[in-house]
C-alpha cells in the first residue's frame, strides 16, 4: 500500500525524469515521461509508486516488486523485474528521501492561533506560526516566525524558539534557548532540573539549584518523551544538527558536537562532553564527566566509563573497542563449551 | 488494608460459592454463604476480603493471613489457616484476577464531553464516550463507542479508534488506526515520526518522510510513556492482545504477532518482525531487522542482535541461548575466583 | 557566565563573610565585605560570582578561574589563583549548595488558579497555591497549602498532595496520596495501572486490576517521564526524601526506604524492596520480588537479580558483588587477549 492519503496528502506528481534529477541518480530502462504520485516499500509499491533498495536483506523483494520504479545502486540493476525503472545512484537512502519529500512534502504551518490555546501578554511570536489547541506560550518567551506548536505544547518563562521549529504534543521547554529549524516529537521534556542535591546533616539530601540553562543547536530534533536536563552551572548543549530518538535521557551540563546521533533509550550521564559526528547505539549509557572524541562510535548497550579517542568504535559494558570486545566474546564462548563438555 | 473506597470503589460483594465459581475453582473449608467485598494482599486481607496465593515465596504469609479465603494450589491447602477457606484450582492467578475485577469492576464510562474539551467539527465520536478535560480530538478522526479520553488525550488527524478504547491523560496519538479495546496508559505516545535520515553532502542529515502509520490490533495495551513511531514505509503493527509495559520504545515498521509481552523499557529497533507470544524482559533490546519467531523468550537486559528461532530462550548480550549464557556466566565465575586466588 | 537572569533571578546578593558562613565554611584569602550576586562554574564565573571544585579532574580550572570565591577542600588551597577567596569546608557541594539556594532561591508560589485551569467543583486546594494554565484538579482531590502545579498538571480524583509539592507541566497523578514537599518533574506519571495479568483460556490474557495506590513520602523528588505504577494489591511505596531521576520506571508494590537514589532509567520490577539509602546506577534492572538491603549499591546498567545484603555493593549483568565483577572482567580482558594472540 502506498502512503495513507488521510495522514500523508500527496503534493504534485513526477515523471520518472524529474524523480531521477532529484535523487540525483541516472534513470535506466524506464519511460522518463512516467508519471509517479507516491512511495513505498519494496513488497507493497505499485505502479504509481517509487520504491528503494539500500539494504541487501531485501534484495528478493526487488525481483518481486511492482514499483514505477526502483531507486538502488548498479550493482542491483539485473535484479530489477521488467515494467519497473531503475533510478541508480550511490546513495539510494538519500535519492529516495529526496524523492519522497518532494511526492509527500512536510505540513506547512496553518498560520493563526488556536482559540484553546493560551498566549501570555508578554510573549512574542513571529508571523505565520501555527498554534495548536491548549498550546501555553509564557510570559517573556519568544517564538519565531513559522514555528508549529502541537496541542498541549508548553513553551515556558523566557525561552526562546527559532524560525521553523516543530514542537509536538505534549512537549515542554523550559530554561532554553533553541535555534531555527528544532524539532521536539510529542512529550519532549527540555530544561527541567537536573539530578544534583548535596549530602547534609544525617543524611539529608539537599538540593543544588540547577542554574543554567537548555541550548539546542539549529535543526535539532528530539524524540518523543526524551528529556534535557538544564545545566547545574553553565550550560547544557545540543550541537547543530544532532538528533536524538525516543526516551533519551541527557543530564545537565552534557555537550555535544554537531551531527551527533543518539539513538533510542541512551543515558548520558552529567558533564559528559561528546564531540561532532559521536553516535551512540540503543540503550547505550556514558557515566559523568567522560569525554567522547569526533566520530566516536558506541554500540547498542554498551556502557561508556571512560574517555573514548576520537574515531574509535566501542562495544559492550564495560564498554573496550570494538575488537577487543569481539574477541572477548568469542574468548568467552569457547571457555563455555570448554567448560561445559568437561 | 483493602482496596481504598476512595480510589477503589467497590461493587456488589460475592458469598464464597459465587467466587469460588468465578475462580472455576473448589470451595474447601468455608461457609459457601459467606460474603466477601474486596481483595486484598495475603498479609493485608481482613476478614471481607479475597486473596491469593501464586508464589512460593509467599507461602509463609499464607499461614498467618485474616483473609475470608484464599486462591491457591492444592499443594498448599495443608498450611490454610483455620477460619480461612480456600478456593483450589490449578490457575490461582486467573481465578482470583476474575474474582477481582468482579467485586471492583473497571469503571465504566460517565458519557459526556468535558466543557473544556476540544472536539473538531470534522471528528466523529460514538455513543456513551467520556472524553475528559482538555482532551483534543482533531479533524478526521473517528472514536469508536464506549470509549474514555483521559485529560488533555490528543487524538490527532484522521486516527480511529475503536469501541470501549481506553486513552490516559496526556497520551497522544496520531497516524493511528487503532481496534477495540485498546487502552493507552498516560502518556503514551503513538504514531510520532520514526527516527529517519539519510547523510547528505558535507554529512548534514536530511530526514526521510516517515509515511507510514501505526495499526494497534484489538485489545492491545501500552504502558505510560511508551513510545511506538509510525512506519517510514508501510506500516508500524503491534498485534492483537499484546501488552506493552511502560517506557518501551517501538521503532518504525516493527511488526509483532498477537500476544506478546513486551517488559518495561525495552526498546525494539526498525523492521524488527516479532512472532506471536514473543515475552521480552525489562530493558532488552533488539536490532534493527531481525525476526523472533513465536514463543521466543528474552531475558531482562538481553541484547538480540541476530534472529531468534522460533520457541527459543535467550539471555545476556550479546544475546545466546538461554543453556549457553549461564554456561558461560559459569565459566566466567570460576575464572574470576582462578585468577583472582593464582 | 553567570546564571542567565532570564531564568535564574537573583536573590539580593551576599557578602563573602555572609557566604562563608552559610556554607558552613572558613574565608581564606579574600575581603570579607566583598559582595557577590550570582555562582557559576570555575571557567565561567567572574568577579561577581562563587564557584566551588569538588572533583579533582577539575582542579585545573581552579587556577585560571576568575570567580569572587571559591568553595573547596583544604588540599586546593595553594591552587587558588590571586585575587580569589577560598571558602574551605569538607563538604564544598553542599557548602555551594546553600549558597547558590541563598543567591537564587526557588520561585515561590504566585497565588492564584490560572483562569484556564480546571478545578472541580469537589476537589480542596489550600491556601497559597498556583494552579497553571490547563492544570486539571478532579473532583475529591485535595492539594495542600503552597502547592505549585505547573501548566497541564493533572491531580486525579481522590488524590492527596501534602503542602508545598510542585507538580511539573503535564505531569499526572492518580491513586495517589503524596507527603510535603515532594517534587514531579514534567512528564511524571504516578498511579497508573501495573502491569498484570492472567492467562486465560487460549493463551488470551485478562487484566489483573489494579487496586492498590502510591504513597510518596514527604520530600520524595521524580524525575521527568519517571513512571512510578500503583499497587496491584497493598500499595506502591516510595520512602521519605528519596530521589528518582528522568525516566525510571517503577512497577507496582515496590516498596523504597528513604533516601534512596535512583538515577536515570532504571527499571525495578514488581514487588521489589529497597531498604534505606539503597542507590541505583543509571539503566540499572531489578527483578521481581527480591530484597536490597539497606545502603545497597548498584553500578550502572547492573542486572540484579537476586537479594543484594545491607552495605554491599554490586556490578555487572547479572548482577556480583563489585569485587568479583572487577575480578571476572579482568579475567575476561586476559582471556582474550591470550586467544586472541595464541
Amino acid at each position: 500500500m502506498a502512503a495513507d492519503p488521510r495522514f500523508h496528502p500527496a503534493g504534485p506528481p513526477l515523471t520518472l525524469a524529474e524523480a531521477a534529477a532529484i535523487a540525483g541518480g541516472e534513470l535506466r530502462g524506464g519511460d522518463p515521461a512516467r508519471s509517479v504520485a507516491t512511495v513505498g516499500p519494496l513488497r507493497e509499491a505499485g505502479p504509481q509508486a517509487i520504491s528503494f533498495l539500500d539494504n541487501r536483506r531485501y534484495a528478493a523483494e526487488l525481483e518481486a516488486t511492482a514499483a514505477a520504479a526502483v531507486v538502488l545502486r548498479g550493482a542491483f540493476l539485473d535484479r530489477v523485474p521488467a515494467g519497473t525503472a531503475a533510478i541508480v545512484t550511490d546513495n539510494p537512502y538519500l535519492g529516495f528521501a529526496r524523492i519522497a519529500a518532494r511526492l509527500h512534502p512536510r505540513p506547512a504551518p496553518r498560520p493563526g492561533t488556536h482559540p484553546t490555546a493560551f498566549v501570555d501578554p508578554a510573549a512574542r511570536i513571529g508571523d505565520g506560526c501555527e498554534i495548536g489547541p491548549f498550546a501555553v506560550i509564557a510570559a517573556g518567551a519568544e517564538v519565531g516566525p513559522g514555528c508549529i506548536l502541537g496541542p498541549h505544547a508548553v513553551v515556558g518563562e523566557g525561552v526562546v524558539l527559532g524560525e521553523d521549529c516543530r514542537i509536538g504534543a505534549h512537549a515542554s521547554l523550559s530554561h532554553c534557548i533553541a535555534g531555527r529549524g528544532v524539532v521536539l516529537l510529542p512529550g519532549a521534556r527540555i530544561g527541567q532540573d537536573g539530578f544534583g542535591f548535596a549530602v547534609g546533616p544525617g543524611g539529608r539530601f539537599e538540593t543544588m539549584p540547577q542554574l543554567g540553562r537548555v541550548m539546542l543547536g539549529d535543526f535539532v530534533e528530539i524524540g518523543a518523551n526524551s528529556c534535557i536536563d538544564r545545566g547545574s552551572q553553565g550550560d547544557t548543549v545540543i550541537g547543530p544538527g544532532t538528533r536524538i530518538d525516543n526516551l533519551v535521557q541527557i543530564a545537565h551540563n552534557v555537550r555535544t558536537g554537531h551531527s551527533c546521533v543518539i539513538v533510542a533509550q541512551v543515558g548520558i550521564s552529567g558533564s559528559a562532553i561528546l564531540g561532532h559526528g559521536v553516535q551512540l547505539g540503543g540503550q547505550a549509557g556514558v557515566v559523568g564527566h567522560v569525554t567522547l572524541g569526533d566520530g566516536a562510535k558506541a554500540g547498542a548497550q554498551a556502557g561508556i566509563t571512560g574517555d573514548v579517542p576520537a574515531g574509535t568504535d566501542v562495544l559492550g559494558s564495560p564498554a573496550l573497542p570494538a575488537r577487543e570486545t569481539r574477541r572477548m566474546v568469542a574468548a568467552l564462548k569457547r571457555l563455555g563449551t570448554r567448560d561445559g563438555s568437561g
